[in-house]
């Protein structure tokens, strides 16, 4: 429980944003497209073994060992990690193809910081502080997302993940030089709370002016695949009457998915599309569309889909095509810890808003095992996975004070506040 | 000019059907696909190769020697080739992938049985009759439609078409075993009228209750190919809001083209799309589509083009998204010979409607050489480029017995008709 005795650390200031800047081009240049301006940090390939090397040598700065749990995750411990209750803090290196910059590097740049800051302004911690480099968040490689969380975790099966191949059909296991570990149950136990902190992947706080966020949690979300079958035909020969076109119906469904989604106050969005025969002069026979769809509550996300697939199926009557909606996938909602919330906000006085997110993470595998939280920085363009993706150094800096608060209450107070038990679903 | 004193032939009788289906027979089996139940008769390929095979042994069958024009195409001589003022009637082998038996098939099918009819019923020809067979009308190995006829009366260069490769590399002149000959001025010389025969690729005949019509011309017809860009982004955390998502206007369009086509009594089609990054879960940067449009003059062409942008671009707007509008190519109007037209529904007895097609043909190139007409075959699916093409054998023998009225006028009239010079662009 927070002590109320814990006081807010300072504001950033000149010499914070510089250190910011000054521990951020260490690692900027690493894996840059010159031609994208994006990201190629793949887990495990050139680019991100220099990261890991990087984060090696930090800990190595500041005289901390590095253990490494057996499936690519580092931790760096700060204080004697066998002693239980610990505060992990931190995110992942490795990027979607010509991503970011500071999507999952700012999270474990700003952990160095905020550890830096506590050691500095004190006071001293009581429990041990790990900074976590989480490996394939992104699943760029291997194809599976939080895939070092899940393997730690045991929500993935090790087996299955051992024989995960890369597009070269390398190997996971090939890749980690050894067969994945799994679950570590005796490490989680170690592990009584974990902060991650991120850059936003939207626009929120730059409308509610705020550098700094809370995450709430991570909205529910699927994939639904939507095949619209119809009849090939001759473009030129035709008559627009006698068509049974499926890209009619497909082009009427992508509106349709925006309009409820808006509706809805939901997210929808169709960005991958086959089309067979995809020739210029044919009327197509199928169109096939994905549909990633999310929402604040389930039953939204339900609603949602139900009305789209409606809407989609009267107009395949109009259009006399055929339609088959089939969920891929669907991840319910994660509810971060809410003793943590609470207690991030009485730190932080109150002035950070929390708000939801609808991106999967680290933080959202973890919420399952351990008491788990999120802060978000100000992202100015709003864009994210593109060389736009941004955030000011100044509220880089303000979330690195931010996180510092944060991990000095949960290292220095009487008692982490784990309102999740251990090994709860997600 | 049409002698008065030509009596129509008769009408098919059950002999003429099973004549029809005697001959068809011949030939249905070569190039099927069991699986598709759709045809893979590409130019120069095995069952292609079985077809002129075919040809060559229905000429000497007939008595009659086979020309080949140097191109790829055959011509089988009835009576002296070199009397001039010849009656040219023929189509092609060749098919789209998984085509349908009767585009181009039918034609040179018919050829061979209106000619027996006019060898049985008289009166005897005044001028040589040559049936055609072309080659590579689809353009499905080398990629140019209408590759013999355009190399017959140049209209394609020989040294690019010599070049031109098909997916194994293989060029047109290795397939052809020589370079092609090009532009035959000397045999063209020699034809005083071409008549195709063709199945109906649409719908029209069956909405007239009529087994046979006549094609008045090819409509005018080109693509545009539509660049739609936005920007990348995150397709769980980017806000509706704040998206300008390229595949809102893509969509916009697509639905527009219809409605555009549909007011102004046109043909517009999207059936071919490329999308970038093309994820789930993504939105994407780029959506490309192409555009095919017909329409039955060049300035409703024109105009619906007009409509169809300036709808998609005011949509872009409110998207926040751009679009580049690239004209592919456009192939303006062919009109059929008046005289010729005219001179069969005299023959016919106006029994037979007039119809515009909307695809090209290798009539469509001869036209700007020679005096030049179609006739139409019923079609009840009004599907072509498909396994689901198809005619009833009733409507096949009336298609004989019609071309055997016209040939008979033309072969024994006391001249051809042109209303075209040769020479006059398409």
């Amino acid at each position: 429980m927070l002590s109320d005795s814990v006081v807010e650390g300072p504001l950033p200031n000149g010499g914070d944003v510089a250190a910011f800047r000054k521990l951020w081009d260490q690692i900027a240049p690493v894996g840059r497209d010159p031609v994208s301006g994006g990201y190629l940090r793949f887990a495990f390939t050139e680019p991100e073994l220099r990261l890991r090397d990087w984060f090696r040598q930090q800990a190595a700065d500041r005289g901390m060992p590095v253990e490494s749990d057996g499936n690519g995750n580092l931790i760096a411990w700060y204080g004697d990690p066998g002693a239980g209750d610990a505060v992990l803090v931190g995110s992942h290196f490795d990027s979607v193809p010509h991503g970011g910059a500071y999507d999952g590097p700012l999270g474990i740049v700003s952990a160095w910081l905020a550890l830096d800051r506590i050691r500095e302004h004190g006071p001293a911690p009581r429990r041990p502080i790990g900074v976590v480099a989480f490996a394939e968040e992104e699943g760029a490689r291997f194809g599976v997302p939080c895939l070092g969380s899940r393997l730690l975790t045991g929500e993935l099966d090790v087996d299955r993940a051992a024989a995960l191949t890369d597009r070269d059909g390398i190997t996971l296991a090939k890749a980690l030089g050894d067969e994945p570990a799994g679950a570590r149950p005796d490490l989680l136990a170690r592990i009584g709370a974990f902060v991650e902190l991120h850059v936003e992947q939207g626009r929120a706080l730059v409308d509610l002016a705020a550098p700094v966020g809370v995450a709430s949690g991570i909205w529910p979300h699927g994939r639904w695949r939507m095949d619209f079958t119809g009849e090939a035909n001759h473009a030129g020969t035709t008559r627009m009457a006698d068509r049974r076109d499926p890209m009619l119906t497909y082009a009427f469904t992508v509106l349709a998915a925006n309009k409820e989604a808006r509706r809805f106050g939901a997210q929808a969005t169709v960005g991958r599309v086959e089309v067979e025969p995809n020739a210029t002069n044919a009327v197509p026979s199928l169109v096939r569309g994905w549909l990633d769809a999310r929402a604040a509550e389930v039953a939204t996300l339900d609603t949602l889909i139900e009305a789209i697939g409606q809407k989609a199926t009267e107009r395949a009557v109009r259009d006399g095509t055929a339609l088959r909606l089939t969920r891929e996938s669907v991840t319910p909602l994660v509810e971060f810890d809410g003793g943590l919330i609470d207690l991030f906000q009485r730190v932080l006085h109150g002035g950070v808003p929390v708000l939801p997110t609808a991106a999967g993470h680290d933080a959202g595998v973890l919420a399952g095992h351990l008491p788990t939280a999120m802060l978000f920085v100000r992202n100015p363009t709003g864009v994210s996975h593109s060389p736009a993706e941004t955030a000011e150094d100044i509220d880089c800096a303000a979330g690195v004070a931010r996180l510092a608060d944060v991990l000095t209450t949960l290292a220095t107070g009487p008692e982490t506040t784990p309102d999740t038990e251990p090994g709860d679903a997600p």
